[in-house]
């Protein structure tokens, strides 16, 4: 494939060839002016979008292409399940150079069509450009049941706080990519958390329909950003037993190689894309919840009248810098992206 | 505003606090995991993107900031109206350097938002990035009676072709900004037409309503090409007469002292943003249109069976390399982009 003989509308047709779509939700695909959608009674849609630009978000030299189409995809996923909703189509804004590897191109479609696929979201358009930089913008939508979104000014007081999955894996991988690299099987799935991530797709949308949740949001600016977000849209107070934060496997281990906290990791890391959500109270267990999301669910604890987000240790205060990852901020090096 | 001070939710507090939406059509706007439309029954959706990429659509030694902003909706309200469709509202990547320009970052955001307040398509969500380059990617979505969209396969032979407003305008202004620049009232309006596109926005929601067109594209990479892409969608031949086309006003003597040719930028040019669409045969007159539409509408020729896009002027074939533009392939200087 050469970019320069095969054009835009080459290009496009290119993708619009691989994109494959399910006519009873999509009456129109790549391929005209917008993509049509085929909306539906008692439901409202979500729309979102997630930006990933070269060397601020990703560098060349350790990222592989298809892992990154992936990932494109996957996080924008993550933001429509955190409402609750069912993903159902994507739009790709790709911005390449002109003189782009045809295999990273092919590549890169090709694990954001892959993730399209697992995830029934097929990409039914967007926008090719010539740009001195890899610049990928994704939107994303989705539909909920009318009334169910799940918004982050939903939680109740005495609503449970619960989180899927694991945390500071990607932050850890992070510092390894940035670092000494990975050296044990532990080392590599950290990377991996990083590099592929792998959001609970479903479980919001599974939450919503049970009403199993009153408010959620993705881990995607680190546990103690996000559930701050949670508490200031719900107008209460997050408290977090530390202890019992769920930590990604092989993170202590890396974290004391590295010189690094894992907690800190855990607590202030971003991009581990798992759901946290307010439960309420007198609601499943967490392991009921795990069966039901069929992913490890872990109460971290439980949100009461007050402000701010609150960390305990052995039922002390537990001191952080509530750091997560912005934009246009100077951020310590291990949250660095 | 200084970006760094600021941080990223401080500049996302500030584009919410700009946004205003309304609650009868959005449930929720900026400040949650995604937006959430109140989808209504019997309608369709309508969903596109299109990007802006510093130094590739626009430089800054040419552009202002508030134009920029209106041009990065308008050509988005332009997908939205190619398909017959209404505006609801839109989703704004913004990536920027770290040491922008406040005022530039300010008026950019006053622009788009002008133009979301008048178009009554407001910005609901987003993403903000650091990037080395500005760069910019709009998503829109838009509501449309079902089965009404105006789809680029629609056109029947006998259909006529009707455009409104002027063709080559956004192309003569493109090569004053890179050639002498604009020395009179009419090349100032060229430059306009280039810088602050206005695209018809409610006239392809309007034919669609009243079934007043078989099918619609709008004017962006230039007549002789999207005039293909309908033909072609619609397994027609499209025959014009040169000498109905529209010429911007001004274009001619503009093209002359640049020494290029008018009609060449008039059905080559891009970014005309114009509705280009097929009228029933034995419908209202392009007069009738006209009023209809508050914007002049011609009509330049008719589709028939067959295949191309087929150029006459009295009565003769007349050859045009039918260039219109295309990223990653070299053009012809005067629609350089």
């Amino acid at each position: 494939m050469d970019l320069s003989k095969l054009g835009e509308f080459g290009l496009i047709e290119m993708i619009r060839r691989r994109a494959r779509f399910d006519r009873r939700v999509w009456r129109l695909g790549i391929g005209d002016d917008a993509a049509v959608l085929r909306a539906r009674p008692r439901e409202e849609l979500v729309f979102t979008t997630d930006a990933l630009v070269e060397d601020v978000h990703f560098r060349w030299r350790t990222t592989d292409a298809r892992a990154l189409g992936e990932k494109a995809l996957a996080v924008n996923l993550s933001d429509v399940g955190a409402m609750g909703a069912k993903a159902l189509g994507c739009l790709l804004t790709l911005g390449v150079p002109e003189d782009v590897a045809p295999a990273r191109l092919e590549g890169f479609l090709d694990g954001l069509l892959r993730c399209a696929r697992a995830s029934h979201c097929p990409l039914v358009g967007g926008d090719t450009v010539r740009a001195p930089i890899w610049l990928i913008s994704v939107s994303a939508v989705g539909a909920v049941a009318r009334g169910r979104a799940l918004l982050r000014s939903g939680a109740r007081a005495g609503d449970r706080i619960l989180v899927t999955g694991e945390l500071g894996g990607a932050a850890g991988g992070l510092a390894l990519l940035d670092g000494p690299g990975a050296a044990t099987p532990d080392e590599r799935r950290l990377l991996a958390r990083q590099l592929r991530p792998r959001p609970p797709f479903k479980a919001g949308a599974s939450l919503a329909r049970a009403r199993l949740a009153n408010a959620a949001i993705d881990v995607s600016d680190g546990l103690a950003q996000d559930l701050g977000h949670v508490a200031r849209a719900s107008g209460l107070a997050a408290h977090v037993e530390v202890e019992r934060v769920p930590l990604a496997r092989g993170l202590a281990r890396a974290a004391s190689r590295l010189g690094l906290d894992p907690l800190a990791l855990a607590l202030a890391g971003g991009e581990d894309y798992e759901l946290l959500f307010a439960a309420p109270r007198g609601g499943p267990t967490a392991a009921a919840y795990t069966r039901r999301l069929e992913r490890r669910v872990t109460e971290i604890g439980v949100f009461a009248r007050g402000r701010g987000v609150h960390f305990t240790r052995g039922g002390s205060p537990y001191g952080l810098a509530a750091a997560g990852f912005e934009h246009f901020k100077p951020v310590p090096p291990e949250s660095e992206k």
